[in-house]
């Protein structure tokens, strides 16, 4: 919901400095702390201890946020935003744990959540000379990409193999280092407690990405380990004292993506064609899904999850085009990427001057066969059912392959993941998939062109209508019995099936593939030139600058501090209190309303205790979630969004303006005490156990 | 608000046969009644003198609806929906009309409405020969247009002049006929009643377009004239009696815009870049607003009509494009399209074997044309106070030509409407203005390219939102002193206005003007070419289809008749207690809740009396508030909507599901009195005054 569950980050609408490297900058990997900095600017030092405690404390969703361990037996707090994914999973028409809340007053009272997988991570290794050794320069793209991925599926597996834990190959300065992610994986999830939705996320869409706020985003799940709570050895105490306006603190967390470091082409192609083809995909669907879910409460809940996502994207990327069509940002970018050209030209040594050349020649490509391979591939024709039956083609056909030449989330070190994800009782609504199947097909034909042959493939001589109602009503993938008989099948077996998806997905796939792979491919051609740029910008500026983010283990470090705002000083903190008179000044209407138990709760509450509070941390998207902590190492807090002005950091950090936003740990437990009745939870966090 | 308010029809996600000339077919001339087919299909011959009756009987609302005299007074029932508009201007933060709904318990408590012309329809004659008459063979489409332009003005402004009435020229049949309207206007027009926005439109958006329904689409006008209640020879009769199933009944209003007549290029079009571009255009905004509205209570007012109306055009064109991709469609038009092509070679004297190629290639220019226009013409930059400023800087340069070579908005004869809208009181909220034109200014240059010299010109080197701020704070024309003030002045003095909203629409004049030029120059050449197919459809099928729908007076029949819809028989009528029902499903949530007077009503109302009724007569937007007469000439409903199988009439009508949905006359009666005490009201609706 709020806006900072992964790849979601953006740039601001009145974007207005140049790009120097801000005090607060940066988000660092935990094998590359910024310790210089930290020392100058705030006197910090953190020691290898303390680097290795706050890693190993946080968790990654791998649906698309972070958290932490918040005791040792394995109970983990995030945002409830981040848990929305698995509370809808786990909700009914009966029982929809997004508006009731849930709270387990036992720990056999918690619930088993459907296909979240948690990673925690153990340990990072530099490989990018074994990657790179596999790619000769006189390679084709083609063959330099299949080489490159060969090269990296083969780490991954042995690394599995050998170690047991999952084992990723990370992608660091956009091609200039490959470093090697070792996690120790949880998919034994259960949901603890969350509050009701409207008090996670009271002011809604219009309040997103706003300041002041007023919110718990919070909530707990714990991770199982052989049916029982894990143990872990690393986790955050919680500090019930908080913080001050002024202190230090820490995230870390797992941004999702940001684009620091692409060339003024790159910028381009996302201001003429990546930006405004996601608006289009995403204006359509909010659109589509708010008519569906005004058609009854049952409608509204089973729309609700991805109403509020794409509610999130949405003003993401409004805000990334109004920052793209700013000629300040634009002319900031273009002074930054001339003088490294200059650099590069000056120093030929350094082999770079044609790289911004490559770069731009491939984004061309790109450009090209943007739109259709958003439609054959990315999007999944926005259809649970279709997806599964699409993964089921896939695996049958891809394990026949070696394993250095599959898609990369058909390789072995991928699978257990992959299982997961195909084999989720995840509820799936054919009313709603219809509606969006219909929908996809009918957009597809607007942006394709509806003459355009797998346009025509696609709708199968019917209507976009008709062609739905027959996919949904006909595959029997829903159902994941058949996904497991149809997942033991080979391709020929598959061939031969009568289910309507599978045939459909087969149908799609040679054009899929091949739309995929050509993008593949002109990312390859750019991966090798950024490595040269890269090698330019150490050349002239030092190890100064934090790769792009990468949804992988980042840390930032700020300080608490208010804001002004059109000239006016908003404080760093809210109190529980603001809640209320915001609510009153609304009309306590939607999405402005207080729930019931705060209302019944008020009168106990204690109304002057700081709720939310802002810092100058660097954060995306994918950090939703990310613990707030203190120069000792303690939890203060978790960040659940940006103001305003942090649309911006997708391309640069500045901190003028520009605010992360966390819950403070102390209206967490005033929360959970007054309104929600946790004492046992409350005395766990505090207790560490 | 519901589907039938002007120029919003559109066409069926399963449209499944050929496109023979139904029963109950046809849009029909006041001049050129259907008298075979309703002598033959009802044994029913109207006279001239009910013709007349039901003509004069009828109003045009001229901001997109329809609407009939109720009593000698000037008492004019039309929808809820069509009145809203007039509803919303005359609303405030304090006092929310549309909401609360309005009754004047007396003639001295009836509201003035801010900028409502209403046309009565006096006279028809054709002016065909005149027309055409100006237009030679050898000429340019720039010069035809021209000549026929001057020809159209000249004519328009004799017959004001000579007669007082509002005198238009209708183009019929895509161009083959020309025929002079003349129409009495009322401008002093003040509201009587009406229900509560959630009586007329229980069910909102997601029962747009659907059956059953339970709506009270209804509200009362008060024409004035001299500062007294006009004086009217003909008006309906109700008759509380209402109707039966089979009953014959016509429509008489004036249905905005159909596409029967195009060829299969335009239909492709319509399909590749009408249609599409359309949605995106509506479900960005539709986004904008509701984003906007969920700000607060006041937001939600201030943005609440102009939602409504976007939702309404959202389902239709979702509906068009629905039916532009069913293959059946597309095929039978061919067909059509195929036959008479071959009768026209077959037939040379005709001279049209050619004119499907001209029409196509002139397609081709508007289709490269048709976005372009859109931002820079047609969209107004959706800002009310860019189309003043905009109206402003053209009055000053238009009026010093000669009457023919103007604008067509600012010829002599069309002076009054014109002077009417630019000096509307209309509340402009300058926050919503901002928004507004910060959107357009960014979608316009997603669509037209950020480097666009137009869209470079209308950023001014700025952000979008800071250009938006920058006009919409600048600018004095939301003062109507200040446009009176303006409007005197020349196009001199306005060059030299230190209005950045003026000086804003002066530097897009030339390039906007451009666009449309070029969009009405292929305009032109289509006409001819259409002129010339008619000739065709004439020589092959007689006088038996109807022309497109021209939001001019039309006269159709059909009968009231319950349909078949998934193997289900659905009623002709529903009953008022089928409202309480509904809405009891749905957990009386919105958009299903009971207004608190209806509920306060409820056990005195009498709960089987006919509600909503259905029929088969044609209808498309435009049609909206069209009363339902019967044979007796008597108003027995009034047409609010179309079950979603109408929205294929914009190409064609079929009567196998689709029907027109009236209110019925007994329902207006029993809710006047029974939930709103307008006794009075009823006792003139009754007696006749």
């Amino acid at each position: 919901m709020t806006s900072l569950r992964v790849l979601l980050a953006v740039l601001l609408p009145s974007f207005c400095a140049a790009l120097p490297l801000a005090a607060d900058d940066g988000m660092w990997l935990l094998n590359n702390p910024p310790l210089a900095q930290l020392k100058e600017r705030y006197g910090f030092e953190p020691t290898p201890a303390w680097l290795e405690h706050v890693q190993r404390a946080s968790v990654r969703f791998n649906n698309g946020g972070s958290g932490s361990f918040a005791s040792a037996d394995g109970l983990i707090v995030t945002n409830h935003h981040v848990a929305a994914d698995a509370i809808y999973k786990l909700s009914t028409q009966q029982r929809d744990l997004l508006k009731e809340g849930f709270l387990a007053r036992t720990r056999e009272e918690e619930l088993k959540c459907v296909d979240l997988e948690l990673n925690v991570l153990m340990s990072i290794e530099d490989v990018t000379a074994q990657v790179n050794a596999a790619v000769r320069p006189d390679m084709s793209a083609a063959e330099a990409l299949a080489a490159r991925d060969a090269a990296k599926a083969a780490i991954e597996k042995e690394s599995l193999e050998r170690t047991g834990l999952r084992s990723d190959i990370v992608t660091l300065y956009q091609g200039a280092q490959y470093h090697l992610y070792r996690y120790k994986v949880y998919t034994d999830v259960r949901l603890v407690f969350a509050p009701e939705e409207q008090a996670a996320f009271f002011g809604g869409d219009p309040d997103n990405f706003e300041y002041p706020r007023y919110n718990l985003d919070v909530t707990l799940v714990r991770a199982y380990e052989d049916g029982r709570p894990a143990q872990v050895a690393h986790y955050l105490k919680w500090n019930p004292a908080g913080t001050q306006e002024g202190d230090l603190v820490f995230l870390t967390g797992h941004p999702g993506a940001t684009q620091r470091l692409i060339t003024m082409a790159e910028l381009e192609y996302a201001r003429d064609v990546q930006v405004p083809g996601a608006l289009r995909w995403l204006k359509s669907r909010e659109v589509l899904l708010n008519a569906y879910a005004k058609r009854g409460p049952e409608h509204a809940r089973r729309a609700q999850d991805e109403i509020r996502g794409i509610e999130n994207s949405r003003k993401v990327y409004d805000g990334r085009i109004g920052g793209l069509l700013d000629p300040a940002l634009i002319a900031a970018k273009q002074a930054e990427e001339t003088a490294l050209q200059q650099f590069a030209q000056d120093k030929p040594e350094l082999g770079a001057a044609d790289a911004w050349d490559k770069i731009a020649a491939a984004q061309q490509v790109i450009a090209r066969h943007a739109v259709r391979t958003n439609f054959l591939e990315n999007y999944q024709f926005n259809s649970d059912l279709f997806s599964v039956a699409r993964r089921l083609v896939r695996a049958a056909a891809e394990r026949t392959k070696p394993n250095g030449e599959r898609l990369a989330e058909y390789r072995d070190s991928a699978k257990n993941t992959f299982e997961l994800g195909l084999f989720s009782a995840k509820p799936i609504y054919t009313d709603l998939e219809q509606a969006k199947l219909e929908h996809y097909l009918t957009i597809m034909a607007m942006e394709l062109g509806a003459n355009d042959p797998v346009v025509q493939l696609a709708l199968g001589g019917q209507s976009p209508s008709a062609r739905a109602a027959e996919l949904v009503a006909g595959t029997k993938v829903g159902d994941v019995a058949v996904r497991r008989e149809l997942y033991a099948q080979d391709a020929a077996a598959l061939a031969r099936s009568a289910d309507p998806m599978v045939q459909f997905a087969l149908a799609l796939d040679a054009q899929a593939r091949e739309a995929r792979k050509t993008i593949e491919q002109q990312g390859e051609v750019k991966s090798q030139a950024h490595a040269r740029i890269a090698r330019v910008r150490y050349a002239k500026d030092g190890d100064k600058v934090s790769p792009d983010a990468t949804f992988t283990l980042r840390l930032s470090y700020g300080a608490v501090k208010g804001v002004d705002q059109g000239g006016q000083r908003v404080p760093a903190y809210t109190k529980m209190g603001g809640k209320f008179e915001r609510a009153a000044e609304r009309a306590n209407t939607p999405p402005y309303d207080i729930p019931a138990s705060w209302e019944r709760a008020k009168a106990k509450l204690a109304l002057d205790t700081p709720y939310n509070f802002i810092s100058t941390n660097y954060s995306i998207g994918g950090n939703s979630g990310s613990p707030t902590i203190n120069r000792a190492g303690e939890f203060i807090g978790i960040i659940f969004d940006g103001n305003i002005h942090t649309l911006v950091w997708n391309y640069a950090y500045t901190e003028t303006q520009a605010r992360s936003v966390s819950v403070d740990v102390r209206a967490i437990l005033e929360a959970m005490r007054t309104v929600y009745g946790a004492d046992a939870l409350v005395a766990e966090l505090l207790g560490g156990r």
